[in-house]
């Protein structure tokens, strides 16, 4: 079985990536591109850039203080080497295998005898092995090493990259044993690589050693720093923490390890405590775009409620990261609140940060972007994660390889199996060719044009002698979906919609999704909102850019009338707004409210979908709109 | 004359530390504290981290990379050498006056022949001198020596901080100057320095060194960083500039130095630019506590109405620095706006940092808190700027002597006189003998125990032959004040409330400010502030502690009636308010308003002067208060 996450048990089973194929639609264009452009254009920064060199160097003797990279470059091959492996499996691309012969042949050069790789530490003019866990990310670059490995492994079998894998695995669990280096990476990754590849390769060891990481952490193991032990979870053991904190990706990534230990070990206790932080965290610290990440001095989560749209750091990265967890969770327990989120994430942060060429990506998706980013050109090295412009590339570029081996394996996440049947969790026009226990055909092919629309198609594609049951996500948003199946039509709750029947072949159900742009409100505790509304379309944030009105002047005094019906055009919505004539004050805290000034005509106010942003053009945008002051009854209760 | 700043030539002339003497009240009793326990704490506090060893080991040549303190460290001890300097002039206190010889000898033995004065570059073990000028704060160290020696200079004469001062201000020349290195410092404060020693000692070549620094900036002189050159105001030539950005002390020393330059040039075009500045920062970019600076991230200014309260950093030493400018900007214009600003920021940013024993300090000045701080121990040096608690030192450290060279020098601040008369800008018991051009005398005695009344008495302490002018601030906040003289009372507007007369010892005139509490409102362009409305009372901002409360789990959902009256209690005031039922949400984005849930009883919502907050152990804390449904009609103008 292909996938990137294999737990050895579950309420639901993945499908092999064999067994579903994206033959189109939103994400297979995206896929597209992924392949065609994106992954030559992370190779050829990274080679630019010397990332790839630095392999080399450690190879000819050649190390130095001049390495040019930060201490976590690897990690970015690494990451690129897992993309391509799952890229080279969907299609048998001759050069997408050569890719990845080519560069595992000057990584394993790198590697030294004893199973070390590293091209920043333990070598000639660098800083010796393992002498800065808290920032030197040399376990975290092994754990993204794993991860490439476990998607050959899986792909492939055991070839050159997995083997090295193996001996930089080992090397881990001789220094980092129990009767070893009691430490741990200041940047957690080599735990979910430890989990996987244990799991790929049923070494127990692995695992055990991801378990020992793991719990570990919390007890001030690393050394303090300013912005404290939160801000690599060594604050509270994992068991024990309430909810995420600190940086974002550290803390997804960690949890995302919990979930695979708490699996193999049959640990409830630990799995209890990371759906725990779920659902603090989502309830309490997530942004509507699904987003996780308030703050940018630390890229980490802020405190319960503070949520500020313009200041939002929604790094790529912890989209990605945020997926792993809620996928795994799923899998354990079946809840379809994972993958509610997961869907909330893929539309709504992970198709926002690449550009429509594949050649350029948010770093931090921001609901607020104040003043228009300055254009980037092609050519230019981002220093900065907030420019409100999609980059070529940054100077620390984490998310360009994130977001490839996330759309490289995309069809891993849209379907899953039980004893009783399939359950599709994500709309796209696919083929799916699962095999139920029994060797019971679960065959259908999906067709859809969602989330532009809310039908989607399900057709059968083989006989089922016996009954098998067809399972389709309804998500929490979709109040009265409705169902047809076999001539009949009926209304269907948010959660699993069930039908079970021994299918023929041609055999249709549909589903139908109100996907009619709505208002979203923020809940009266997030001070940041205070008085505003947002706009959705099924699965979709909209947001207004400054580009798009008639006078992008009035952006900053514009307000919508909530009372009003968003309208869908193809484009995303229209809302009925208005530009209020504010003086312009030398003292912003008048003595009264601003309550006399004029209003403008009322207008359609255009909003697209918040992915969309920045693709014209530098703009102001904002997802959250101030309503107007008849509206504001009720924002807050009464 | 004796002032912190003497401008060669200006609309109004700064009154001298001798003829003005604070005589208790708030600042007169605060400014006790700080010649009683902070200025011990402080040093003792130095002495211990080494800080002050670290020049010992300059003169013994002991130098090496084991430095403890940041490079700016050497910075602390000079601002103290010049808090102890003006507070031995206030005092003549022996002990302080042996402080600053005792510090002073040390420091001597630290610099080298040629004038050169630092103890992070330079010796053995270290970096090379002016090798990190973007990082290295080796000039701005020297600026701050500068203010030290401008002390002693104004207060005791030329001494041996003077003359090491005139060493290490002629190396700078030589080295900086027009034919020397192209560069500048990436932190701003050698060319305040500069501008007001070369004042106190008459030397031109000072203040055109400052001239050289300022038109030097905003040309990319320093390398570029991921913070981009905004930072450090090197992105925009000061005269360019519309608006300060990037660090906060940075851009506003660098503002500050640039008046005094404009003002010895007659250069009208940079003193437009500063005030165009100040203009567009105060209106869009200052909290209504008068803090600045927006984003933890980079200590800086935020955009334009991005002016979040809970992550508000309002560092202690940008509310110094904004006094500066301020009261540069007064001295040059006469302009009341300028000391308005500087009352709002001594009560309500420079009067909350020090604790009521003078041994703890607020570095940043938040306008919410969410979470209560931790209590730090009084021998912890916090590394954060965030706790939410006063702690004992910092890490980073420039606040505590910050407030205390401020404190030091208040009396500076409260009165200034020209041609005419005396104006009184800040209300405080004191006694002020001035005297007017030919020798007349203006002398009086203010008693007031403002701002717990709007009560200012002043009685005239010497007969004066010929008329002279008494002007008074009416703060723009006060509308309705009233002033009493000769038995007659009169409506003052905002402005300089003025009487002339041929005073006779033991005439009285009487300003009356309103006091009572009032509802100020945000601008609507303010996001975060959004449906919000605060509480002022007089000069100062009152907030609402989670402790005062009669539940502090409802903090999170208290809501105001805006359209009952603030009501004055001895301690603050009290405002109509009720805590909402909110449900705990899954997801905090509803289809529809919060409008359904159950608000409990009303009850009068104790509200505490700002500065006093987290005096009473740890709490949440908030400024603007969340309004009740109804009072949100008109937040928003309709």
């Amino acid at each position: 079985m292909t996938s990137p996450v294999l737990p050895s048990h579950g309420r639901a089973r993945p499908l092999g990536l064999a067994q579903v194929s994206l033959t189109g639609g939103f994400w297979g264009s995206r896929q597209a591109v992924n392949a065609t452009a994106t992954l030559a254009h992370c190779e050829s920064w990274m080679e630019r850039l010397g990332w790839l060199a630095n392999f080399d160097r450690v190879a000819d003797g050649t190390t130095g203080p001049d390495r040019p990279g930060w201490s976590f470059s690897d990690s970015e091959v690494y990451k690129l080497l897992e993309a391509l492996a799952w890229e080279s499996a969907r299609t048998g691309d001759p050069g997408t295998e050569a890719a990845i012969k080519r560069l595992t042949a000057r990584v394993a050069r790198a590697q030294d005898p004893d199973g070390y790789l590293n091209t920043c530490f333990g070598h000639a003019g660098q800083p010796p092995r393992y002498s800065d866990l808290e920032m030197g990310h040399e376990l975290y670059n092994t754990g993204h090493l794993l991860q490439a490995a476990v998607a050959r492994l899986r792909t492939r079998g055991e070839d050159d990259l997995v083997r090295l894998a193996r001996r930089a695995a080992d090397h881990v669990c001789r220094v980092f044993g129990p009767d070893g280096l009691a430490g741990i990476c200041g940047h957690p990754e080599i735990e979910v690589g430890l989990a996987e590849f244990g799991r790929a390769l049923g070494e127990e060891r692995y695992v055990e050693q991801a378990r020992l990481f793991l719990d570990r952490r919390g007890r001030g193991t690393l050394r303090d720093i300013p912005l404290g032990r939160a801000y690599f979870q060594d604050d509270v053991p994992i068991r024990e923490a309430p909810v995420w904190r600190g940086h974002a990706v550290r803390a997804l990534y960690l949890a995302a390890a919990a979930v695979d230990v708490a699996v193999e070990r049959g640990d409830d206790e630990l799995l209890r405590a990371v759906e725990r932080q779920w659902e603090r965290s989502v309830a309490r610290r997530t942004y509507l775009t699904g987003g996780m990440g308030s703050r940018h001095q630390d890229e980490g989560f802020g405190e319960d409620w503070e949520l500020p749209p313009d200041r939002a750091y929604c790094e790529t990265c912890a989209g990605v990261a945020s997926i792993m967890v809620s996928w795994r969770l799923y899998l354990a327990t079946g809840d379809v609140r994972y993958t509610d989120l997961i869907e909330r994430t893929l539309y709504n942060v992970i198709a926002t940060s690449p550009s429509a060429d594949g050649r350029a990506f948010f770093y931090a998706n921001p609901l607020h972007q104040r003043v228009p980013g300055r254009p980037a050109g092609p050519d230019e090295v981002s220093p900065r994660a907030e420019a409100g412009v999609r980059a070529a590339w940054f100077d620390v570029s984490c998310c360009p390889t994130n977001v490839a081996r996330t759309l490289a394996s995309l069809h891993a996440y849209l379907a899953t199996s039980d004893d009783e049947g399939l359950q599709i969790h994500q709309y796209a026009p696919c083929e799916i060719r699962a095999e139920l226990p029994g060797g019971r055909p679960a065959a259908v092919d999906v067709e859809t044009d969602y989330p532009v629309s809310g039908a989607v198609r399900v057709r059968i594609a083989a006989d089922a002698p016996a009954p098998w049951t067809l399972a389709l996500r309804v998500p929490a948003w979709a109040a009265g979906a409705m169902l047809t199946e076999g001539g009949r039509t009926r209304p269907v709750e948010p959660g699993l919609a069930r039908v079970r029947r021994a299918f023929r072949a041609g055999d249709e159900i549909v589903l139908h999704l109100p996907v009619e742009p709505r208002f979203t409100w923020p809940d009266p505790r997030i001070d940041a909102l205070r008085g505003c509304v947002a706009v959705e379309r099924g699965p979709e944030v909209l947001c207004l850019e400054s580009r798009d009105l008639p006078d992008p002047g009035g952006f900053d005094s514009l307000v919508v009338d909530p009372r009003s019906v968003p309208r869908a055009v193809p484009d995303g919505a229209r809302v009925r707004g208005r530009t209020l004539a504010l003086a312009d004050p030398s003292w912003p805290y008048p003595a009264g409210p601003a309550g006399a000034a004029e209003g403008g005509e009322w207008f359609d106010v255009p909003l697209r979908p918040y992915h969309e942003w920045a693709r014209h053009g530098p703009s102001s945008m904002r997802i959250f709109l101030p309503v107007a002051p008849d509206g504001l009854e009720g924002t807050v209760a009464r």
